[in-house]
C-alpha cells in the first residue's frame, strides 16, 4: 500500500465512538461493575450539585430489573438544570463546568454521567430520561436524550413539561444490561454505605432490586464549607499553558495579566517577576512570544509566592474521620491525621489519614478505604497509589504484621482521603490514583504519624495486661500468706489491698466509714504509689447532708461531694467528711488516673 | 447559587485540553516515562506503516540532550504520509486510520503520536517537526505543527519542500522535557530491545545521549503476512452499534445488510437471520427501529456463524517465540504455545506463550515479558490482566515455586503475548491488559499447557540425574569389588562397563577391534538394557577404505560407515565392518537415544 492509499484510511474519531469501543476504561469492564458505575456517577453528580447550590443533600437511589436489564433511577433535591443544558449535560461527552475551575469537587472531568448515557443506549438501546425542576413556581421538563456518538452531539428524542411535586431537583432513569450484587465489598450498597460515612450532611435513600429500602440517614444538619474556586498559582504551571493563557487572555498588558490570571500575584510580586524576566510591564501578552513566556516561567521559579489558598480544598476532618471509623467498626482505639495542603504540579493537595484498632475489629488483613474527593474507591486496590503508599510504610514498628511491601495484617482499619483541585486518576473509570510522589509521600507521613500514635496506644495496652496479670496473682497469693500469718501469729487478719497496691505502683484509694448518732464520719484516704505526679478529681455522692471542709459541696438529685487533689509519687492524703444520711456510690470516684492504675475507687470521666 | 448561574460554568472541553491536564494518562506521570513514552509512539507507529505498506522495517531512534531537555528523533523507511495528512496525523488527538478498521495493529486509538506532540509543546513550548517523503522523485516536505488545545486542531508553524535523500520515510523531531534512564526494565534500550526480539524482520539502530549507538539488527528477510481488515461479526454485537450501524448504512435492505456490514454472512444465513427475527428481507435499515434491531439480535445469537477469520490476527509464532527466548536468555530448555483465536465480545484475538528455563537464567524471581500486539509492555504489571492469569496458575504443580497468587519463582522467564483487533488497555497510556474473563481464561490455558511440558521435563531431568547418581556409584563400586573376586578366584580382571550399564538400564556400545594383515576387523555390539524398544541410528567414520555388510557406506572428507538398528528391549545385535587405514571417532556415534542412558558410545544428532 501506497501512501495515497493510506491517507484515504485516515479517519477522525469522536471521542464517544472512542469510550463506546474502550467502554471498559470508563469502568463498564463487567457486568457487576456497570450498575455500580453508573450509580456512582449519578450520585456523585448530585452531590457535587447539592454541595455547590447549598443544599443540604437528600438522594433517592433505586435499582430494579426490567426484563433481562436493570433500571437505574437516581433523584435529588439539588438546584436543577435548565432546560438548555440538559442535553449537552447527558449526552455529550468531555461537557460540564467542573472541567476548568480549579477547585475541589468530585466531577472533574465531564465525561461521567453521559458516559453512563451511552452505555444505557449501546447496551439495550434506550434513551436517558432526564427530568429537572429549577424553581418550585416552575413546571420540570421531561426529556429523553441519546447521544449520536459519530458527533458526540446530543439528540432529544422527546420532550415535555411535567408536573413534579418537589420544590428543585433532577432525576435521571437509564436502562442498562449488568448484573446486581448485594452484600460484596464491590457493590452498590457499600458505594453508598463509604459515600454515607464521609458525607454525613447527606441523607441516602436505597432501595434495592428486591424493594428492600436501605437508609442512610442525615447525621449532621452542617454544610461542609463549599470549596472556593482559585486561578492557577505561578509554581507548577507548565510552558506550553502559559504560552496559552499569553495567547487568550484578555489582560492589556503583562502586569495586569499576572495579577488577573494568576492567585497569589500583587503589585509588587508582579513588578518583581517581569523584572526578574526582564520584560516590560506593558507589553502586550498576545505579543509574547515563546522566548519571552521561557524567560517569565524561569522569573517564577526564582520568584517566592505565597503557597496557593487552601479554602479550594474541603477536608472531611479529623473529627468526623474518628466519629465514622467509630461508629461503623466500633473499635477499642481510634485516630486520625488531616495533613497541611501541598501541591503537586500546581494542583493544592491535602492528605487525611484515619486508623481504627481492636473493638469489635475482627479481620485478620487490615481493611483498606480509599477515598478521593469524598469519592470511595472500590476498584483497583492494587493499581493505585494510595495502597501502595501504605504498603510502603513499615508497620512492623507500629505494631502491625506485615510482609514487606505488602498490606499489614492486624485487626485494623485504614482510611485516607486525598482532596484536591485535580485528583491524577489512572483513567477515566476514577478508580485508582497515578503514582505522583508528592502524594505518596504525604499519605507516607500522616500514616507515620497516626502509627506512631497506634504503636503508644499497644505498647500502653501491653504494659497495662502485663501490669494487671501481675496484680491478679499478687490478689490470689496474698490474701492467703496473710492469713497464713496471722494464724501462727494469732493477730487479727490485716487488709492487703493496699500491699498490693503498693507493690504494683496503684493510686489505691481506702473509705472508712464509723458510724455516731446517726452520723457517718468518713475517711478517705488515697496512696500515690504510681510513679507519677497525679492530679486528681475525687468524688463522692450522698443522699442527706453533708459537712466537709476543703471540699466542693453542690446539691442536685444527690449531694456531691468533691476534691481536687495533687499527689506526688510516694505521697498520701485524707480527706474527711461527714454525711447525715447515707453514701450512695459503692465506691470513691476518681478521675484523671486510668482505671488500671487505680484501686479501692471507681475511675470517672475522661 | 441557582441553576441559572451554574449553567454559566457549563462549558465544552476539548479532548487536547482534557488530556494536557490529565497526561499522566497518556503515560506521562513522570520525566524517565515520557522519554520512552515518546520513542515507544513514534516507533509503533512507523512499524504499523511498514508493515501496511509491505516495507522491511528500517528505524532510527535518537535521543540526545539539548540544554535541559531531551530531543527524540524517529526516522523510518515507510510509506511516507502525503503533504494534506502531515498535520492532521501529528497536531490532533483521536485522529487516525486504525481505530475504525477490525484487524491487528499496534496503534488503535489516534491518540498516541498526537498526545507525543502535545506533551512536548506543554513541556518545552517547541512545534513537532515533521519531514516525510512519500515517493523517490519527489521532494519531501518539512512542516512544524503545534496543537491547539482549544480546538484539538493542528496549526502549521511552518511548511518548507526540502531534498531527503531516502527513497521514501518519515521523520519526527520532538523536544520534551523529561529524563533518560539506561540499563534498567523500564528504558528506552530496554523497550527497543523487546520490540526487537518480537520483530526480527526490523532493524532498529539507536543513538542513546553518550552517542553510543546500539544496532537491533534485522534477523528475517520475510516480512510477516499483514493482518487483513474485516467486518464485525454478528456475535459480540451490541444494540446501540447494531442501531447506529441500521442507521447509516448504505444498504438499501435489510438482506444486503446484513451481507454487507458483516463477516460470515452469506445469503442462506442471512435468510435464516431474517426468518428467525420474523422481519422482512426488503425493509429499509433505515426505517427499522429499536424493537426490529432488539429482534435482529436476538435472532443473532440464535443462529450459528462461522467463527471470524483469523488472518485479521498475526501471532508472533510458536517457533519465533522460542528461538527468541534461546537467543536472549541462553536456557536449557524451551517451549511455546500459540493458542486457536478465540473472540471477546466481538473482537477475534489469540494468545501466545513462551517459556525458558534453566541454563543461563539464574535469576530467583520469574522474569515475566508481556506482549499486546507485538508492543513490549513495560509499566503497570501488577494492574495487568497478563500478569492476573500468569499469577492465578498454580506452578507448584509444574515444578515452580509459588506463593499463593503471586509469580513463581525459580530460573524460568515466561513470555505473554495478546494479540487481538482490539486490545482493551485499561488506559489510553497503552500499559497494562483489563481483566477481560474471555483473555485470563487463555492465558490460563496456554501456561498450563507449557506448564504440563516444563513439568515433563523438569520430572525427566529429575529422573536422569538420579539414575546418574546410582551409575557414578556402581562405576565406582563394581570394579573394585571386580578386581577384588578376580583376586580371590585368581582369574583376570573383567570389564564391568556392560555390567553397569545392565544394572542401570542403558543403552550400551562395545567396540572390539582386531588387527590383521594391515587391516582393521570391527565388531560392534549394541545391547538394549533400556525399557523401551529403540530405532537407533549408529555411525562410524573411518579414513581409508571401508567394507561392511548391512551397512551404508558414504564417502567424502571422511568414510562414513552407518547402520539403522532396531532394538526390542533385552535384544542385542553385533555388527562388523573392515576399515584399510583408521577409525576418526573416539567412541561409536548413536543417534535415537537420549546421552543420559548412553554409555559406550557418543550421542549424536537431535
Amino acid at each position: 500500500m501506497k501512501a495515497e492509499e493510506l491517507a484515504k484510511k485516515q479517519k477522525e474519531i469522536s471521542i464517544a465512538e472512542f469510550f463506546e469501543k474502550n467502554k471498559h476504561i470508563l469502568g463498564y469492564s463487567n457486568p457487576a461493575k456497570a450498575v455500580i458505575t453508573c450509580v456512582k456517577e449519578a450520585v456523585d453528580n448530585s452531590l457535587d450539585a447539592c454541595e455547590e447550590a447549598g443544599i443540604l443533600p437528600d438522594i433517592f437511589v433505586k435499582v430494579d430489573r426490567v426484563d433481562r436489564h436493570y433500571r437505574i433511577v437516581i433523584e435529588d433535591n439539588g438546584p436543577g438544570i435548565i432546560r438548555e443544558q440538559i442535553p449537552k449535560v447527558f449526552g455529550k461527552l468531555l461537557y460540564g463546568s467542573r472541567f476548568h475551575a480549579i477547585r475541589q469537587s468530585r466531577g472533574q472531568q465531564g465525561i461521567g454521567i453521559s458516559a453512563a448515557v451511552l452505555y444505557a443506549q449501546l447496551t439495550t438501546g434506550k434513551p436517558a430520561v432526564v427530568t429537572s425542576k429549577t424553581s418550585p413556581d416552575s413546571k420540570a421538563v421531561r426529556m429523553e436524550i441519546f447521544i449520536n456518538t459519530r458527533k458526540n452531539e446530543p439528540e432529544i428524542v422527546s420532550e415535555e413539561e411535567v408536573e413534579w411535586l418537589v420544590a428543585r431537583g433532577t432525576r435521571i432513569e437509564l436502562e442498562i444490561a449488568g448484573s446486581y450484587v448485594k452484600e460484596r465489598k464491590q457493590s452498590v450498597f457499600e458505594y453508598l454505605r463509604e459515600t454515607s460515612v464521609v458525607n454525613p450532611h447527606a441523607k441516602i435513600t436505597f432501595v434495592d432490586p428486591d424493594g428492600e429500602i436501605h437508609e442512610f440517614p442525615r447525621v449532621s444538619e452542617e454544610l461542609p464549607p463549599v470549596p472556593k474556586e482559585i486561578k492557577p498559582h505561578p509554581h507548577g504551571i507548565e510552558l506550553g499553558q502559559l504560552m496559552a493563557m499569553l495567547r487568550y487572555t484578555k489582560a492589556r498588558d503583562l502586569r495586569s495579566f499576572l495579577k488577573n490570571e494568576f492567585v497569589r500575584v500583587g503589585d509588587k510580586t508582579a513588578e518583581e517577576v517581569i523584572s526578574r524576566a526582564g520584560l516590560s510591564a506593558n507589553v502586550s501578552p498576545q505579543e509574547m512570544g515563546r522566548e519571552e513566556a521561557v524567560r517569565l516561567l524561569q522569573a517564577f521559579s526564582e520568584t517566592d509566592f505565597l503557597p496557593p489558598p487552601t479554602d479550594c480544598l474541603s477536608p472531611i476532618g479529623e473529627s468526623l474521620i474518628m466519629k465514622s471509623l467509630m461508629a461503623e467498626y466500633k473499635p477499642e482505639w481510634v485516630y486520625a491525621v488531616t495533613r497541611k495542603p501541598k501541591v503537586h504540579s500546581g494542583h493544592p493537595f491535602l492528605v487525611e489519614v484515619g486508623i481504627a484498632y481492636g473493638g469489635e475489629i475482627s479481620e485478620d488483613r487490615v481493611t483498606l478505604l480509599r477515598y478521593a474527593n469524598k469519592i470511595p474507591l472500590l476498584y483497583q486496590q492494587g493499581g493505585c497509589a494510595l495502597t501502595k503508599a501504605v504498603e510502603s510504610v513499615n508497620w512492623k514498628n507500629y505494631g502491625l504484621q506485615q510482609t514487606r511491601d505488602e498490606l499489614p495484617s492486624g485487626r485494623a482499619v485504614i482510611l485516607v482521603h486525598l482532596a484536591s483541585t485535580n485528583i491524577p486518576y489512572t483513567s477515566e473509570s476514577k478508580e485508582a490514583v497515578a503514582a505522583i510522589p508528592e502524594i505518596i509521600e504525604e499519605v507516607r507521613l500522616a500514616l507515620q504519624e497516626a502509627g506512631r500514635r497506634l504503636r503508644e496506644y499497644l505498647e500502653r495496652k501491653e504494659r497495662l495486661m502485663k501490669k494487671k496479670k501481675k496484680e491478679d496473682v499478687l490478689y490470689k497469693v496474698l490474701p492467703l500468706l496473710a492469713r497464713k500469718v496471722c494464724e501462727v501469729l494469732e493477730k487479727d487478719e490485716i487488709d492487703v489491698d493496699r500491699i498490693v497496691a503498693r507493690i504494683v505502683g496503684n493510686l489505691h484509694v481506702e473509705r472508712e466509714v464509723v458510724e455516731k448518732d446517726g452520723m457517718l464520719d468518713v475517711t478517705l484516704r488515697i496512696f500515690n504509689f504510681t510513679k507519677a505526679r497525679r492530679e486528681l478529681k475525687v468524688y463522692e455522692m450522698c443522699s442527706g447532708s453533708v459537712e466537709a471542709d476543703n471540699a466542693k459541696v453542690s446539691q442536685s438529685t444527690y449531694t456531691t461531694v468533691s476534691w481536687d487533689v495533687l499527689l506526688n509519687p510516694g505521697e498520701s492524703i485524707e480527706l474527711k467528711y461527714t454525711v447525715k444520711g447515707r453514701i450512695v456510690n459503692r465506691r470513691p470516684l476518681v478521675g484523671g488516673v486510668d482505671a488500671e492504675l487505680l484501686s479501692g475507687a471507681e475511675p470517672f470521666g475522661l
